[in-house]
């Protein structure tokens, strides 16, 4: 079986490879992958899954950080002359982009769901000679926008054992799903497809990250170290007054912001591990001579555990409000994203890493990899985690020439093999007719 | 009548000499004028005047800024040990040292109430051979106490007020009433003596300070630019934790006081006049690797009219609540001390004038002298003022060495005649049998 | 000869109110009123003054507050497809646009020099059908930008003076000047034609404001109570670092600019008079989870004396230095504007009061009208009596529905011709062949 | 061999606990321990030891934290009255109450330096019936002044070990080093025992703790997790001024404490590891109605590693340096203590492993016991490890019924004889002749 699979990988990589490419060319940021998720479900109804999008696979009450409704409107409209299935199209209207295919083998069994992330960044994409998809012609038509973190790659995986399901159903049973997952940047698309329910019935639950310093042909079973994260909007709002004549008559919203900064900063630190804060873009005002009524800032909170990151969120709010009541200021705070932490099966890990080691070229830790970020995989983790399922986040390397988000992020597509096979290869393993 | 009331003048100096030099030996501080106030009180009684003192003239719920218990009992004995009158003192005990002297002439006319300041301050009197009362041998016998703001004359011209007036009490109608204040210093005694009703009834309403930088001979008929003034004590109690293993544990009452000192001094200026902030005293903490739990803030705020007090009292009430939310710390907040702007009847003024001017060696200037200090007797001032009466702080000048609350202050005692001649004077005006 | 002038007035009326109606029309924005400026002097010469523009009259070193590059160039072409004088125009690009025409009498005499301010202020003009300026079709044709502080009908006096002057020069002595100030908002124009000496050989100095408060057919010969003002931009630059997993890496622009709000709002009031500080205008700051490396502030701090505004803006400079220092962050701080408080001539009231008395029409108030405004006319007004010119701004009353800088703010066009009389007498009065 | 030392140790231990006691009952705080000292020096110089206490192993300008002249004399006059040494008593005189015993065996070998600390901590201690030194008659005879860290403990071990190394110095070789430092507590007396060179040539450097949380009966061979740590006392003083009057004219030093407070709270955490910061203590102003001119902080700041507590302490003092410079007033800081990270040797703590395996009614564990405490035995240990020493920190485990640095701490007296035989074990090993 695994060398039937390993043949099946490689029969179908010129698709996966000519799909990332594509999907590289046509970047698009968060809650805006109208064409990348309208094409994913087009590509999963022709093989047969049964495919869901839209409403039915995201609680719009529960989205985070949505883009203006203009924003939405243009990156539709984008989509649309760039040839986005016509059928998925209209269900993601307003940024539901998210899409669930599901195969049913009609076999009892476990079900297996794997998540694949879709977005892109706001970055230039670099035009230097070296850079492969410029100098090979599949660079970025979108300006300022760029698949400089990989889930170009993610997302043709996800498609790439799309292909393969069908060709080995009959050995299998259980359920299988590929759950094509928006906005991962800012912590934002898992969420509403939490609470939406699309991991609640799994049983394991797999995803991968190409990249994050680990060098091509080398798998960490694990993702550890993912901080807990809260990210949130706040606006101050007091009242303006001329601030030579009347500058009492005013409620200084710009100062309660300089007072909740340096509060938010001077949050005490966690004894039981780290936790972080910033403050990373603010503004407010109108003029020079008007004491200033308005005052907007984009924070985050992050924690090493969800407890510590509760901490953090918690003091967070508090000096929000208490920098509010001293200015005399209304204040209003908005949850723009949220992650949790690391939740890996060590189980879940140690079945991987047998299959793993099956796959040519590629050398495997069965241990976690560190990195000091945060990714909202960990929502849909910790939902299905809760209920049971096992829950696995894993590391394949890629050389990368230069950092993820910046302008000459690349991946090593040779890895791509490499994911798809893992992928697969626990396809069959979990999913294996007994 | 005008040259007997001088002739009686001069008859009383001696008196109001001696007086003036046996409580400059004695200073006590608010609160604890126990010998001063039970000495009036007694001569008060001597000299046929119907007399209150302690609860009756003092409401207890309403004093500001009481001593400590141990500070009050101190005083107690030493009063009773340096000759405190024993029928008045009891009735002082717990620091309600207020006095009223009321001369009901049984004729129908007006009530003329005067108000005198009785209480010393926590300065040590110079020992300098030139420093007049250590000189001649009155200096004050309480190390770091001292009448170093001329409330011993205010005493003294008070009590020669008594002793004229039943001199001439059969050309007199209505009342007089001599009302001798404690704590002034501070702004303290007014409000419980206010509150007790002292003023409610009084038709004018008269007061003096010596000195002020006017200089000897010298009347200005108006103390103007008195700042309303609110003395907080505040305390934040929060959560004390390890600093190295647990600091998320500890609720950090020195943060929450840094952040509302730092709003203190933040709130806005008024457009309308002069306002004041300041934290004069700060403590808290117990030791280096403990997050503080407790701290401690003297504060007062200020200015131009009782409104603008009132906008520097209520933000100011608002930061420190903040700053308490901030740090989820509690908050508590003691009124130690009141005042409030000048408030004076310019149509009292210009009789002043007129009277004044008749006293030898006295330049009247009816105008307001204006001085950025506070005094609790625009408490009962204001108090009158809004039943009706028409009231009146005037400034008779002083030589003074140095300032006032330094350790070589001093009056000239001539400025002691020309101020009993006016109040003499003035009582004979009003209450003259029409 | 008063009687001669005010026929003159009357008879430059018309002009005055079509040349008021046309600067309405092109409002144009400080240190770019190229079709304003070039017309202004193209009448100025054709009238026979000696005419000055561009570096002859402003010291391109003392400019504050210059627009960008590109604003400035579209201003120009904008004035150039609008009518701006080809002669003039060329030599004001770069934002140099203050305009001084001379009149020599050559008889013996004083210097007589007048300003008047020719810019506009950032408001979008009502199309309230009840809008005087709309509804007689003269509103502005510059989308957000308006005459909205009068400044059209200052221009317009000025060359309603200059129109007068040749007509009665022959019974003229000493010179006649007239000075164009642009960029009066902000405090920003005065500055450069001060250091280009435009004032510096005047023995009289005089200008008017109109509306103010005070309503049609009032003169107030003073404008008392201008704050002393300084305008400065504030730039704090640090270190970026990811705040996930750097964060000590990152030197915080953000948080020096919250310490620096904090303590510019604390700066302690001055017991010597009013005094302000503001911070107007904040951003900073790329990524919610990068510590941000840039921050920019828009301050002004002011004064009741020059005195009390060099202490606010050395202690705001200080603030800024020690909040820079903290987070050890670069700090600039660009001067934007500044101007002085009221630095009025007594004498020179008393004159106008009695020119003004013959104005039909007009009640004329010989005491000051008090603003908590600024104006740079101080910068010239400081520098002409500090060579001991007499110097005077005057307040010439104009209904206005609504208040300075608001949409609808419009000017009564008939106290153009009182202003325009005062002057022409204060011109025959002062240079009066003796 | 082994045999031998573990009777001698048992032959010793009435001694040593007799020591204990005596020691438990006349505890003294930090650079005031002259009876202690001067006892330890008299009883090592009767065994035989050369003896170096005060400025030959202390370097007087590297001291830190010491009492004030006023506390060293009434200390010195008590230690006199209790029966201090008077050889060594005045040598020690000024809070120079370090000793170091040296037992040279004449032949070649390696130093093997051991440290105790001597001193006790402020802490009153329970006269609870059921806590043994009250019960037992040994408990504090000096009131608010404790053993409540088991610095008793630690001292009678180390005159334990100098019981025994006589009886075996024949079959030993190099020297033998015990090093009795005063003023851990504070990490204050480490410093000028290293700036004096007492470790620069030694070739292990051994000390142990009792207790922090493992139980008797158990000895951990690292402790690890030692914070680096900074403690600084620091003084702003600035100007005072009226602060009704002249406002304008004081430098508050409370505001720029309050300014420091917030910065230093707001210090960056650090990406690679624990860091820490508090303010402890403060104080600051005199009156209620002046603009502060002084105020105090007791800080401290920590790292996990002496990197990072370098960074810490960096940050710090620009914040306290901004701060001072934004209210312009003068900052004084002063190093109070100062400790490093955790330094040991594995080679060392094996060979202790073996050596502790033959200790009876021991349990042994060759790993690191975690505390988040600090520590300048770390001092000593950088300052040897630095010249090529072998050093390590033992942890050995006592029951304690509370908490250490609390009233009812005490130490189970049989964990005194596993540590002294840890100890004899120890030297018998390093240094036995080869």
């Amino acid at each position: 079986m695994r060398e039937k699979i390993l043949s099946l990988v490689s029969a179908v990589m010129p698709n996966v490879i000519a799909t990332r490419r594509d999907l590289h060319m046509y970047p698009e940021l968060g809650h805006m992958e109208f064409r990348t998720a309208s094409l994913v479900a087009r590509r999963l109804k022709d093989l047969g899954f049964e495919v869901k999008v839209g409403r039915e696979v995201m609680d719009p009450d529960a989205v985070l950080g949505l883009p203006s409704e203009e924003e939405l409107e243009a990156a539709y409209k984008r989509a649309e002359s760039e040839g986005a299935d016509p059928e998925f199209l209209p269900l993601m209207r307003g940024g539901l982009t998210g899409v669930v295919g599901e195969w049913r083998t009609g076999r009892p069994g476990p079900t297996l769901a794997m998540r694949f992330d879709i977005d892109c960044i706001p970055v230039a994409e670099s035009t230097d000679p070296d850079h492969v998809p410029f100098k090979e012609g599949f660079a970025s038509r979108h300006p300022g926008e760029m698949h400089a973190c990989g889930h170009d790659g993610h997302t043709a995986i996800g498609l790439g054992v799309a292909e393969i399901i069908p060709q080995i159903a009959d050995q299998l049973c259980g359920n299988l799903r590929l759950i094509f997952q928006p906005a991962e940047e800012g912590c934002r698309g898992a969420n509403p497809m939490a609470e939406a329910g699309v991991v609640d019935d799994v049983d394991y639950l797999l995803a991968v990250h190409l990249g994050c310093g680990v060098p091509s042909g080398h798998l960490y079973t694990r993702i550890d170290g993912l901080l807990a994260s809260s990210k949130l909007d706040v606006t101050f709002t007091g009242t303006p007054a001329h601030a030579g004549s009347a500058p009492h008559a005013g409620r200084n919203a710009v100062l309660a912001m300089a007072q909740a900064i340096q509060g938010l900063y001077a949050i005490s630190r966690h004894g039981d591990g780290t936790s972080r804060v910033n403050v990373g873009v603010v503004r407010g005002g109108t003029g020079r001579n008007v004491i200033p009524a308005e005052a907007f800032m984009a924070i985050e909170v992050r924690g090493a555990t969800d407890e510590i990151l509760r901490y953090m969120e918690d003091r967070a709010r508090k000096v929000l409000e208490g920098a509010a009541l001293a200015q005399e200021v209304e204040l209003s705070v908005s949850v723009q994203g949220r992650g949790l932490s690391s939740n890996n099966s060590q189980e879940l890990a140690d079945l991987i890493a047998e299959e793993a080691a099956h796959v040519p070229g590629l050398t495997v830790h069965n241990e976690g990899h560190v990195t000091g970020g945060s990714d909202d995989f960990t929502i849909l983790g910790a939902r299905a985690a809760q209920r049971g399922a096992k829950v696995l986040y894993m590391d394949m390397g890629t050389d990368h020439v230069d950092g993820h988000h910046t302008p000459r992020f690349d991946i090593n597509e040779a890895d791509l093999q490499h994911s798809l096979a893992v992928f697969a290869l626990a396809v069959a393993r979990i999913c294996a007719v007994k």
